[in-house]
Order: structure tokens, then sequence, then C-alpha cells
């Protein structure tokens, strides 16, 4: 039974330079954290990740939530979890600071993967070893699919999760194997040229196949001279993003995406405001075979929805610290898997909690085991810190999600 | 120039059944005011409207924006408001948090009406009569055209603006006719039906011939009868008005708006989740004629682009105490102008504001004067009250905008 909560709100100062983009020059980042203490002596631990001051108001909004979760039992509540996750997103004293977006959503991200930390250290198991080991239905018991069911229905979700148990076993394989990586540290905005070639190279020798450039600078040339000089250190088979931070007007995106063509791109990341589905459709038609990665700021499945509707988006970067947590991430990757369009999930810093999350993917989905981002930043902060060697993550073994925090 | 800042949580327990929706089953309106004190002794009053607890939230980062126009003069802001609020959305401590959505939207809601207050009381003039006397760049100055440059850039506002010169003056007639209202508090979703029936006489007595009732019911039969009901009390010349405020999934709501074209009602509002343009498209193909209404809950212009975009809603219920207040409005009731769709504010009891914002989108944008959303629920906690003539608002005379409280 859930005991006691405690909400902590952590700010990390970042070494000069690091995590800057076109956006966010000067970043602090800054974990809500949810903890859920259970009278069994175990402590469930969930964040969501924002930058900054605005940090407490998710705090002051997940101590809302998760209050109204004590004297519950976990297993109980994860039996019944899409229908927790709806009352919480729905309930009327919060619902019109939403809906499903911005603070609340966030303090929800953060409650919920407490809820899904905990759950798993109750069964001494790893997130990603709960999660495949369910079976269709306590799956689709975990999920919210209100407002899906013209795409994804109760019935549509169980089918999709039917089809895909043929090779399941099959892809185990890459528990082993471990999950690849993409090196997003060598070139933050704030990076002097030199840095970026070094990082370059570094990340080349790490392992890294893929790799991660800030652009989206107010002079056009800065942006095409760094991708270029990514695209000489890396080499011609590295794969490089190009991660533009919602800086771009449509007009803007569409002149110089033309340009970054000629160091050939894996994908452009966040080419301009996230809410809008209609202005990535029409940067899409002209960019093509130019392809966009988005979905770090977009707050919830209906949206993701509408882009893989409007076809326009190639790769999906759901976030299960900026969604409504582990049940809303998989409903999205339902969607996605329908679409056919790989997840990706951004990772920030989080690395902890997705490194399951794509495990899950992979193995109960089928998604492709494309690639998980990493950024090392605050690694030193976990008790369980992520592992990577020659560019693949290790499966972490430890029970729960790894989001444990030193204090 | 701005000495004090004062935010204040007011909170409005309704009466039995009052304000009461599908989703909502026993609101608590509260706003969140921003209060600036200027040296010269006037106070600038705006505020944002949402339902409950989380009001709190808004307040705290209202705080955060209006803390920083310490020691600014309110002419210099307004000379270049359209920047200041472009930088107050984007401030880093607070971006991720949104962007430009949920609480911190809700919070420069509060802050902008505020300077909008303060800017009429300091030129001694009723909000509507310093907007719609205002030039063509001095309008354009207000507004943050970010991301909208696709379909309204600067020099395409001017024209807009430009063209409507024309036949300005024949349309400020509507200060001395009044502004046509419509009675939202015939039909609140828990009113018995003989409730209902009554108020549609008292409306009809008191001159409105348009009037909207509460649907969304879980049994589909009760939505069916009251909509039959106040047909039949309204007459058949009355247009009535559907609110379903996003109760229903879409497979739903195509089934139901077809059973409720028999009453032909005048819109069908909200039908589903605000954030699922998609649906509302699907939706508008399937029960064509039967118009679509919405906007309480799109939190900014670029979704409102998108839904003007994907030409599925004949009514934009922009709300300038949800989106980024009076300037936000006004850039939104622009895009609105260009797809030729009118703008009807929803206004929950906020006609206070919207008095004045409608006559300026007529008289200088040359919106159609359709009607304006009227609930008198919390009429006795204003200083000057809105007053409803035969259906028709006067105009309001006093300085600033007609938000000031009692305390």
């Amino acid at each position: 039974m859930i005991k006691r909560v405690n909400i902590i709100d952590r700010r990390f100062p970042l070494e000069k330079g690091a995590g800057s983009d076109a956006v966010h020059r000067d970043p602090v980042y800054a974990y809500a954290v949810t903890q859920l203490a259970d009278d069994s002596g175990l402590t469930g631990n969930g964040f969501a990740f924002t930058l900054g001051a605005g940090n407490e108001l998710v705090c002051q909004a997940a101590k809302f939530y998760a209050d109204k979760l004590i004297g519950k039992d976990i297993e109980e509540l994860m039996r019944v979890f899409g229908k927790v996750s709806y009352q919480l997103a729905n309930d009327p004293q919060f619902r019109w600071l939403g809906p499903q977006k911005g603070v609340v959503q966030l303090a929800l991200a953060s409650v919920t993967n407490a809820c899904f930390d905990l759950w798993a250290k109750k069964r001494d198991v790893p997130l990603w070893k709960l999660l495949t080991d369910l079976s269709i239905d306590e799956v689709v018991s975990l999920l919210d699919l209100s407002y899906t069911e013209d795409e994804m229905s109760q019935e549509q979700a169980r089918q999709l999760l039917q089809s895909q148990t043929i090779d399941k076993d099959e892809r185990k394989k890459i528990v082993k194997q471990g999950y690849p990586g993409y090196d997003t540290s060598i070139g933050w905005f704030n990076y002097p040229d030199e840095q970026v070639k070094e990082n370059c190279k570094k990340a080349v020798d790490a392992g890294f196949t893929a790799m991660k450039l800030k652009v989206g600078s107010a002079d056009q040339e800065r942006d095409i001279r760094r991708a270029r000089l990514v695209r000489e250190a890396a080499g011609e088979e590295a794969q490089i993003m190009l991660d533009v931070n919602q800086q771009w007007t449509l007009p803007q995106a569409i002149d110089i995406c033309k340009r970054l063509q000629s160091i050939n791109p894996y994908w452009i990341e966040e080419p301009t405001h996230p809410d809008d589905i209609w202005a990535h459709k029409k940067l899409a038609d002209h960019i093509h075979p130019l392809k966009i990665a988005l979905g770090e700021h977009v707050p919830n499945k209906i949206i993701f929805k509408n882009y893989l509707q409007a076809k326009c988006v190639d790769f999906i970067q759901a976030d299960a610290v900026r969604v409504a947590g582990v049940s809303e991430f998989i409903t999205i990757s339902l969607l996605c898997k329908k679409y056919g369009v790989p997840v990706v999930p951004h990772v920030g810093d989080m690395g902890q909690l997705h490194q399951h999350l794509v495990l899950f993917n992979h193995i109960a989905l089928g998604h492709e085991a494309l690639f998980l981002e990493h950024i090392p930043h605050l690694r030193k902060y976990f008790l369980h810190p992520v592992q990577i060697t020659d560019g693949r993550y290790k499966t972490p073994q430890e029970a729960g999600s790894s989001c444990d925090l030193k204090s």
C-alpha cells in the first residue's frame, strides 16, 4: 500500500555550452520527481523533465495527483491503470489547465512513472522485463485509449499486440546485444567549431555511428558550415541528425533545408513550432526525401495521432517524461506501429527510463531497434546510470525503471 | 510607470446546476487576476479563466511574468507589445512548460489583459474605443505573428486592416445599436427538463433569439429529448446551439449528430477532443451541412491556424482569457477574417472583456456582428457588469476593459 508521497524539485546546472540549443542558450535541466513510498519499504521514483524555474509548478501539480494514490495498492492500481490515468487526466480541478498538455500533463508523467517504477520494484524485475512478460490483456489495461477510438480501439490494440507475438522470442536477442545509441553531445549550439570536430572523433572512437548537431542559427552560413564539418569529421557512412529546436519559421525551413540536403542528413528535427502540423505537412512535401523527426514538445497521444494521420513525420520522438508517462508512451508506440513510423524517444538526459521502453517497443510491438538518444551530462546523479559500450546500451538488470537519483 | 504587481486567486461557487456540462458536473469558476498598479494611481486588471484548484498554479505563473513589467511605462510597453508578448511566451524558464499552452499560456492571458486594461484607463477611454482608433501600424505592433508567417505576415496583416477601412464608419453604428447576445444559461447539463423549458421562455421574453443547450449525456435519448424540448419552447426561428464540451468520441459524434439534425441546430460545439483536428475534419465531412464551433480549449494562434487550414470549423470561439490575451485574440481574429470564418468568443462568464473585442472585430476587421455569448452568473462580482437589453449588449463607456472586480 502506498503510504507516503514525496515530491522533489531537482535542478542541474550544466557545464559551459552543454545542453544549449537555438532556443535555449543557457539551460538548467530540471526533474520534477515523484516518490511513492510503499509500506513494504520500497519507493517508486518517477519524474518529468523540464528546463528551469517552471519545474516548481510541475512539482505542485504532481503533489495534487500523487496524493490521490495514498492508501492504494500498487498491483490494484496497475491492473486498471488505463482507467486510473483517465481519471487523473480528467480531474475537474485541473482539466481546464489542459486538457492533457502543459504543467498538468508533465505532472501526470512524473506520477505515472513513479507507479511503474514501484510496480517493477515490487515484482523485483527491471521494467522492460515486467512489460515484455505481460499478457496482451494486461498491456491493454494499462492504456487510456480515449479519443483514439478512430485509430486504436482496445480491440485493435489487442490484435496488433497479438500479431507481434510470432517473432517475439527472436527479437528478445536485443537484450543480450544491447540497444544501439546515438550521440547528441557532439554539437550543442554554443560549442565552438573545434570542440564539435573533436567530439565527432570521440563519438566515432566510442563506437557511435549516429550523432546529432544543433542548428537554427540566425546566420544560415553557420549552420551550413557546422553541418559540413560534422559530415567531414564523422565520415560518409555516419548518420547525422540536425536539430532545429523549433527555431525556424516555415518559409525559413523550406529555404535552408534545401541547402542542408548537401550533407545528407538522416533527419531534420523540430524544424518549426511543434503545434504546427500543417506547416510540417507543407515542409515534408517541399523537402522530400529529406526526413522529419519531432515529438519532445508534442504533449499527448491525440496530437501524435494527428501527426501520423497527416503523414508528415518520419520519426516519432515521444518522450515518456513529457507525455503522460509510460502508459501514454505505449499508446503512442501502438499508433506509430500501425502507421509504420519508428519511435525514437527523445531522451533529454533521460535514457534511464527509455532504455526499458525501447526494449518493450522492439520485443512486444515489433518496432525496429533503430537507436536511442544518449546524453551523459546527468549520469553522475543516478544510482544506476546507463552503461554504453561500443555505442550500445547495456540492458539494465536492476529492479525498477533505473530512475533512482542519488540524494 | 508600473510600480506594483498583485495577483489574486478568485473562486466563485455557483448555484445548483449552473455552469454544469457533460465533463464538468460541479464546477467552481475561477479567475487568476493580475493587477498592475501604476504610479499615476491607476490599476490595470486582467484575468484568465479556469475551473477549480488549478487556478492557483496560473496565479503563480502570472506573478512570474508580471514581475518582469515592474518599472516599465505602459505606453512604451504597448508601442511594441508584440515583441513583449513574444519575449514573455518564450522565456526560457517557462517555455518547456508549453510552449504557448496550459498554465503558462493562461498566465500570459492574465498579465496581457491587465496591460490592455491599464493602457485604456491611462488614455481614459473604453478598450473598444482605444483599439478601433489605433492606426494600422499601431495595431500590427501589438501582435506577435511568429509562426503565422505562412498565413499572416506583418505585411499581410497591414493589408487586411487597410482593406477594411472603407466601410469602417458605417460599421461604427454598432456602438449605438449594441452588439447582439445569445443566452447560454437556459440549459446547463444538470438542469431538469422543466427548468430548461422555463428558461427558454424567459430567454425569448428577454429578447434573445439564440440560445445554447448542454448535451453529451451518456444516454443519447436524453440529449435528443432535451434538444427537441428547447426547439419547441424557443420556436422554429430561434438559433439553437448544442454544446458537447468534448464529451463524444469521433464514432459517437458521427452517430448522434445525424439524429440531432432533426432539430436544426445552429451549430454543434466542441463535439470531441479540442486537440483532434483530424477528427473534426472527418466529422465535418460526415455531418455537412451541420456546422461546428470550437475554441475555448484551443490554446494558441498556431492551432487555430491549423483548424482554419483544415477547413473543418465554421465558428471560431477564441477566448481572450484563455489564449495569450487581447493581443493573440486579435491575431486569431485576423486569421479568421482571412478565412472568412466568424469569431464568436467563448465567454465563460467573461463577457466583460469580449464586449470590447467583438466591437473591434466588427469595426476594424469587418467581421460580421453575429452575437456574443452571455452568462450572467458572475455579474454581481464586477464593478461594471454587462448591461443587456432586448438581447443586445449596451456598449460600455467606462475607461478600461470593464474587468474591475469588487473586492
